[in-house]
């Protein structure tokens, strides 16, 4: 079984290499009728874009995306979408030094031992470009969960040894955008950019955190037991390239703590069971209970750095690999736009999950609930 | 889609509710041919039983395990496996005050507003009950794989603000069964289970952490980009009961470095690639590397306490819940027969996925491989 | 990948040798809140059953239906069904004597060649025996469908050279019951069950055709373009022991056909857009008209017959085969059930995968659409 | 759940509508290191082509098969390999007169009443013009297949009442391309092509069953019990378009014959084990036992004819709809292509699946096998 789709109702399925003519995506399963929102598409795809700012990479990638598929008179049929991104600044004269080299915490000697041969231009299908097409299916996912008033929101918390100690209540999420790091405490972004530049000046790298919040979902969302909706957004965190560790709601800090200051009691607020706390991060026993849903992705320093590296080539001799321009020091203030994307394709796909499960087959006992329950929108 | 099974080509799919008159576990795409190994299923189940020690529930389970199909003269045949685990000690009627209540943190109230009914007898489909059946089918994944030479071993080091801070490596895991706790520090482990004790008298609970590694895993596993090796060991760890987090390699701790102190060098020691370092956790690119595999899983307390709590019920009204005896003050000890349980589940799968991906089908490429690569043994 | 799951929402997973200790089925994704019908259950069970009639084996298989889970105070609660079926009556010495020898049109070589080992007794994982399984977790799907008005019927109309040449509409399938053979016309079934009987005297075995009608299926269902709703079904009725071919509405027949004779054309009846004819076997394009749904089943003659046959063991010896008691001349009559059963799961399968593809999305377009069309109830 | 994807180890997801700006499919799971032969893949096209003779549509589809990824230096790499198609003869201009019409025995009013929405230019998704993806792929799955020995062979045997009546072993198959319908009996298909000119002079069309047959594939391939092999070449056939009907073996002319008429015996036959006959199909168990596999397929007349027909639009109200130009008026010479496509996706997939199973275990048992047995490759 292959592993380049994902998603079960809303499911996406990748292709492309770093260098090869193109790559993109096929999204099955998305729902007829969306308006579909090329703007936004591109929107996002150039907060994930090369070049964007004077802190990430400077490759000029083209991230036109065209749609080949699966929309009709402005409006998506309910036909898979398929869209295509070509590669137009490849350079691929630049990776002749590593065609048999193993750089360090690369993929190339576990691409090379797995399938015997390796597309080793700029990494091959093992480059962080393929995201590109993660973000421009996240963006037809937000479309149809913007409609219904879900939404998924990343910031950029932690740089190298900088973290941002806030809890997200208290941050004006608004000014994500206002800066390149896209950390929305405009004091802590200053000096994560500060930070950024100087890593860079040395040819190295520095990894971080994001964090991440997703608003409005309904109760239900999420299947025992093993699709947990944290499981699944823990395993779509873990796919993104370079991530090293994934929390929610009280996540590693929650295991020093008891059972009496942990738990997030039940209220009844506004005529609706809500809970007074959200330590459970929006989720319980693997179900969405209606409360805002956090968690944290952990980002490894890239691999890439311009100081020569010793390492070995795939016959087992010594060499030294030396990294050229154009890298990224830092890669977290485009991986938002990537945390959001994968956020997105895992609600909607519970989303159709949820609403795929079937009706409440008694009314009778529904009747029982409280108003508030009854009241929540059934997907 | 619902979410009851777990893997592709080695793939579980359970069933039953803690109250139920059973619970179990259908085990398709076991490979035929291997020794079934009763005894060793017994041992694992009984590393995960109620009662076992002082420190957890005292709850008496009945964990024997019926094996109804797939095994024929003492070896599985290559057609599901169907194992059947009786619940014996249900005292149902223990449950009668949690029927319209929401117990804080449990998943009574995402259950019924998911499904609009629930069998509340002791938390129904969404108790942990349910990983008996996980353990039963890790068993024998472990069967599997350990005649292969990987060996997954996990325990427990982190109860409440007790953190075991050695490397894995400075460890002797043999000790880990030698104390209630599954500590393999005997001095920690000693803290540890006096820290329970008093938890314990409190009507409380506890959370924490497990670590585990997996060794002998041949480079390989893993499938690019989604299905990436890390990625279903985080989504198999999520989807345990109580977890909120999870890293691997250098995980959270990863992300204040610089690449030039995270990188892993390639080495060649006795005619075999290896790094001299593994802050990639035996993984890169999503794919096994060939260097053990680690990771950490982060439990919170668990949620029953003896307490009253406030809470609601069904019908919104207010409610206090009280916690009635025989409940785990800390999970962690049980939990390290489920973590590795589930690392088994993943690589069995992987293992077989890997191998069913086809042959190397140019010979004449693979020669020009360091003779190390080309012996290491494909699945 | 293994073979032993049928459907994607509605799913099943079946397990269990024709001489273990047991079969049975895991439903995972059946709906919250259908009244569970332990009669109606029992009542499938019976017309699959041998022993039945005088026309079918006589082995006594104890078909009980234990269920495991999933269903509480009467209702399906949206958790897997394990429904259990332990083995009764093994007498596994009868088998002895095909441990080795593989008999004439049976999987003994195929299993032994594919697996390396082999359940020999009655056949093991090959044995028809496996589809009580799926007969009792078909009867759950028609508790499911035929709460929404959907009903799947269907009956012998071939033995042998004997054919019942109607149409359906022209037979009064409340008939089907009445005669141990399950045909509607008395006469034929009187024809069919004196052949029967004189192929029984023979030790010999004789195949025919089902036939099956699904009423009350409303237009919508089916997956484009490769889980067309008839090549689901043709994969159902493919997968039950002994069938040879499957064809639906004008079938072979269709094919000398023009298509200014074979089209359906589209008229309005009260208020509603249906065809004047239905060629198409209610489904067009690969998705449910609301007509009819029609289809036959081709079964080849049962293996198993009395008279000495010659074959090869399993060192590639020379060996006689020779049938013993109590197998089915003809398993038409039987299978019916079976027929039914696969239907349902389709049916309940693309059901709950119509209704998990998201809502319309632009009620001004469907303003459009014909009132009949508006009022065809959306899954 | 979507269905525009099949298989599960070599695994296939096609998009695009007829008159879109380009269709295409991703394949995903082709094994590493197989030479990609671009001619052979052109060769395929052109088979399926409009306008490559008289008798089919003069319709002008650019098929020219862009490789976009997955194939390096001349060989797959085993990520995906995504291969578009893009249309360039659209004319969306002659379907204005259909936007809203349904055509009799089309899937425009499925399509409508499903969605709500639909590309109505050319049946949008919904057209034939999908399986030029499929005979992409199938061309691919063909490059792996051959290299093993395994080859799929198809030809047109019935043009409506004109009925080949050779068993395929009395055919020479090498002839099957020397004439425009694709029959290898040169007086048949003479009488076919005559019948076809006579139908397209009237407006007309009409159908025909397409015969196969696959050759050298080993023992072993097919899953118990749901995924049988001829049950998964049931669902691949009845996926094409316009196809009523599928058997493999002896088919519907088995169903009158006698257990004692239609065994298989078991022979060895240079020092193999093999079947004296083959109404088997090459499948036993639904695992393929070594023989060739041979199956029938029946499509109905296509639905586009040239005279007036009375039908209804969306809104109920009656229209008459004409067809226009360029339309088959017999499909099956274009369908041999994409029913060897078919049959190669499901052979490749089956052939995987069966690699990742995992070894045989118990070799001392093995060795009881006869050498013929144990001689079979071992996919």
């Amino acid at each position: 079984m292959p592993g380049n789709s994902f998603g079960q109702s809303f499911r996406i399925s990748t292709f492309g290499e770093s260098h090869g003519p193109a790559l993109g995506v096929i999204i099955d399963g998305c729902p007829p009728g969306i308006a579909f929102d090329q703007e936004r598409l591109e929107r996002d795809m150039a907060r994930r874009r090369p070049g964007q700012s004077a802190i990430v990479t400077q490759r000029k990638e083209g991230d036109a995306v065209e749609v080949l598929s699966g929309v009709f008179q402005g409006r998506t049929t309910g036909t898979p979408l398929a869209l295509l991104i070509r590669n137009t600044d490849q350079r691929s004269k630049d990776y002749g030094h590593i065609a048999e080299a193993y750089r360090p915490s690369h993929a190339d000697f576990t691409y090379q031992i797995k399938y015997g041969i390796r597309d080793f231009r700029g990494g091959g299908r093992s480059s962080a470009r393929e995201t590109a097409a993660r973000v421009a299916a996240g963006s037809v996912a937000s479309m149809f969960l913007e409609a219904q008033g879900v939404f998924c929101r990343a910031w950029v918390s932690q740089v190298g040894h900088l973290q941002l100690n806030k809890p997200y209540a208290a941050l004006d999420l608004s000014l994500t955008e206002s800066n390149p790091v896209r950390c929305p405490d405009p004091d802590m972004a200053a000096q994560m950019e500060a930070l950024i530049r100087e890593v860079r000046k040395d040819g190295d790298t520095v990894g971080g955190v994001i964090s991440a919040v997703c608003t409005g979902v309904p109760p239900g969302l999420g299947e025992p037991v093993f699709d947990k909706l944290h499981a699944d957004l823990a395993k779509a965190m873990m796919s993104i390239n370079a991530t090293r560790g994934f929390e929610y709601g009280s996540g590693f800090a929650g295991a020093p703590l008891r059972g009496s200051q942990h738990n997030d009691a039940y209220v009844v607020e506004d005529g609706r069971i809500s809970t007074a706390t959200n330590r459970s991060g929006g989720v319980q026993g693997g179900i969405s209970n209606g409360m805002d849903i956090d968690f944290r992705v952990a980002f490894k320093p890239v691999a890439t750095i311009i100081p020569p590296q010793e390492s070995v080539d795939r016959h087992g001799d010594a060499v030294t690999v030396e990294g050229k321009g154009r890298h990224d020091p830092c890669v977290l203030p485009r991986a938002v736009a990537i945390v959001e994307a994968m956020a997105a394709l895992v609600l909607a796909d519970h989303w159709l999950r949820y609403r795929g499960q079937g009706h409440f087959q008694d009314p009778e006992a529904a009747q029982q609930d409280a108003p508030g329950i009854r009241d929540f929108p059934h997907p």
